[in-house]
């Protein structure tokens, strides 16, 4: 299949790299702090998951709020959109649920 | 939640490659020679697809058959286990179906 067409390529192409979907993971648990995000993503360094962020942000499946307290609070949760991928986190997670153990 | 316990990094420890969620689009719609899938994932060269095809192979979700003939014939298939990822592959595919267009 066209590479350019292929639906699978086009969601990859979004939600392909492995710290965007243990983004997309946290944030289907609730909206979360930058700080909380990358205590939760052990090994992710600060500037990758701002650019993550931003990334999902500009493609409208992540929302950035900020707050005006000080110090200032930003908040990131999943929009409508980003909800959409619930189907896709959920199957992320049943597989590795039944397939934790030994190979079959 | 527990990196090591988390049933999405899991998943992702076997899948979680770009190439690999590729190469099991392609096995998905039937099996596969060695140069049919380097055809079909443009870019990606012989040393990868053959390591990410081997290391399928050791997670069980792969199968590897050696037929004959002059010269050897190889094909890729899935195995059962293979299979059980359908339901993701599927999701990435309609996602990538409803969401190629603009950013809603």
């Amino acid at each position: 299949m066209d590479e350019k067409t292929c639906p699978v390529t086009t969601t990859l192409g979004i939600i392909g790299g492995r710290w965007t979907l243990l983004i997309l993971r946290d944030l289907f648990s609730g909206t979360r702090r930058f700080g909380e995000l990358r205590k939760s993503l052990s090994g992710i360094s600060p500037r990758t998951l701002s650019a993550r962020l931003k990334f999902l942000e500009q493609e409208g499946i992540v929302e950035r709020k900020v707050y005006a307290e000080v110090p200032p609070r930003v908040e990131y949760s999943l929009t409508a959109r980003g909800r959409t991928l619930g189907r896709i986190i959920e199957g992320l997670k049943d597989w590795g649920r039944e397939h934790s153990g030994a190979k079959e």
